[in-house]
């Protein structure tokens, strides 16, 4: 199957989608036969669109300076998928604009679920649909036998969904805990280390481009709660949601919460767990103190760590995937290849 | 598809990968529409065969008091695969019998190469026909369209051959590296811990079951050896052959090298590596000192560890799975669940 791709999000992750493509072609095709060509990539302000494919070394090229494809030709203002979706026949919707979880999901839900029901497939790394509307989508791709890849939205390169489907295929997951916020580890690492307070800790990412200039959704436990929901959802077939589960952040540690715990040899980490027992699931973002006998103790900085305890298979530790825009750009194309190698049962 | 198996090695990993069927069966044909009937249990002095199905929870019981079949109804003296594929149809081979290195990989790599040849699939835990005739088997099966698991025997629970495949689909291996041995990594930890001889450690090993009473096949490397042999050769396409690899083993680490390494906070290990750069494949089995900042220095006792060094995708640490004969049995029901919701196009 030749992929015909429509991209929404030309921002680092869109950028290095692309870009990726464009270095990995000649080994994904002599290696698994996929090729792929895009046919529009749309924007906040509009996007480009083109009755043949478009010339991806070129666009880059011009995306260079400013960032933008306004000046690209075949630009449009305005341009929405919806006015796309009918001028342009693509097989594969590649949807990476930014996580707004206020807003119900939308207007991403109802993107991804127009694309599954013209039959199309989606990869993408937009969390919020599936924060509210996963089982809906997951049934919409099921019936339809698409692809629905969301492995991007839970740690991108770090291998969570991907883990949980192939590694852990006929095995129970009885509980799955994790460090999956580089930006709070980063910042709980650096109070510890330096001793600081959390304001400072903070600014400290922000200089280092690790945390975003509004920082709630990463320090307040959203982005960890988004992914063990997510997780949780897709591996165990829970139906959690944002509402459903108890939600922690790091803003109240204070420099002598992280001495009381350094004094002890333990430290202070913020963890998103789900736990199964019989019929009860736990679930939740919680700051946790572990020992330092313990796996996640020792994880230190923006490291990321997922681990899973299954029967009968037993418990794993996962650690690691670049966690940059390639590493994102990569775990989209990883979705796409592992569909694209053994697509027809699902 | 409902699976027909016939089953080849009735020692703990045999019997552990039928009791797994038993308690998980419900499940997975649940989860996955798998089934499964076995026809035919050949061991080294004989085997049960059948026309109909053989009654597993019988049969489990029946060998619970001697561990043995030959008291069970359909046993045969001297039974061998060659005569059970022409009385009984199977689709599924499970070959479980110990792997013996000093014979070429036979009689096995035969066993499995009449299996595909007669379209049946395999799932096996013997490591000994990959490491002679990797290509040859792999090329047979994929030109058949069938299954050939062998995730079982590259660290049986630990997602390795697995891993690759799916959580690194679309990116280029640079290099692997792991502690895949868990006798080797007990005895050196032993060694450490107790300030223990190596004799001594290694009969601390035995007495709890770890070692074997022969236990050259791990002490010496080749169980490493092989290991990173079908690793290599499946996920990045090297025909290595243990003729191909430097192998080193841990017999001659004195408590004087353990205690100089200690004192430079460092610790030896033995470790498995490929390394590829351009068109140079460095491969074996050696022993390695690592300082504490290195992710192998923190490995201990029968831990097993393998790291992923890739492009784009970045490095992946995995550990885990259970190192028991369930652990084992469940690694090959992994590779058949696998296949058994994506089988069409490999």
């Amino acid at each position: 199957m030749h992929w015909k791709i429509g991209l929404i999000g030309f921002g680092n992750v869109g950028k290095a989608f692309i870009k990726l493509y464009s270095e990995m072609k000649d080994y994904w095709l002599e290696k698994y036969g996929l090729s792929a060509s895009f046919y529009y990539i749309i924007t906040s302000r509009g996007g480009v669109i083109k009755n043949e494919s478009i010339d991806i070394e070129q666009l880059l090229s011009a995306a260079r300076p400013t960032g933008r494809l306004d000046s690209f030709h075949g630009w449009k203002d305005g341009l929405t998928f919806s006015e796309a979706i009918h001028q342009s026949s693509i097989n594969l919707l590649v949807e990476v604009s930014p996580t707004a979880i206020k807003n119900n999901g939308e207007p991403a839900a109802t993107t991804i679920a127009t694309a599954l029901r013209s039959n199309i497939s989606v990869a993408t790394g937009n969390k919020a649909p599936f924060l509210f509307h996963y089982r809906e989508l997951h049934e919409l791709a099921r019936k339809n036998n698409l692809l629905l890849g969301i492995g991007c939205t839970t740690g991108a390169a770090l291998p969570s969904v991907n883990f949980g489907t192939y590694a852990l295929a006929g095995s129970k997951i009885t509980k799955i805990e994790g460090i999956l916020n580089g930006v709070c580890n980063f910042i709980l690492t650096r109070m510890e280390e330096k001793s600081i307070s959390f304001d400072q800790a903070l600014r400290e990412a922000q200089a280092r481009g690790i945390a975003e200039t509004d920082p709630a959704y990463d320090i307040d436990g959203w982005d960890t709660a988004a992914k063990i929901i997510i997780i949780s959802n897709t591996l165990i077939g829970t139906n959690l949601t944002l509402k459903s589960i108890a939600v922690e952040g790091i803003r109240n540690i204070t420099p002598d919460l992280i001495l009381q715990s350094r004094n002890a040899q333990k430290r202070i980490k913020l963890t998103g767990f789900t736990e199964i027992a019989g019929n009860i699931i736990r679930a939740g973002v919680s700051l946790k103190e572990f020992d330092s006998s313990s796996t996640l103790y020792n994880v230190m900085g923006t490291r990321k760590v997922i681990i899973y305890y299954t029967e009968p298979a037993g418990q794993f530790i996962v650690e690691g995937g670049a966690s940059s825009p390639a590493g994102a750009a990569y775990s989209l194309w990883r979705d796409i290849i592992n569909w694209h190698t053994q697509p027809q049962t699902r």
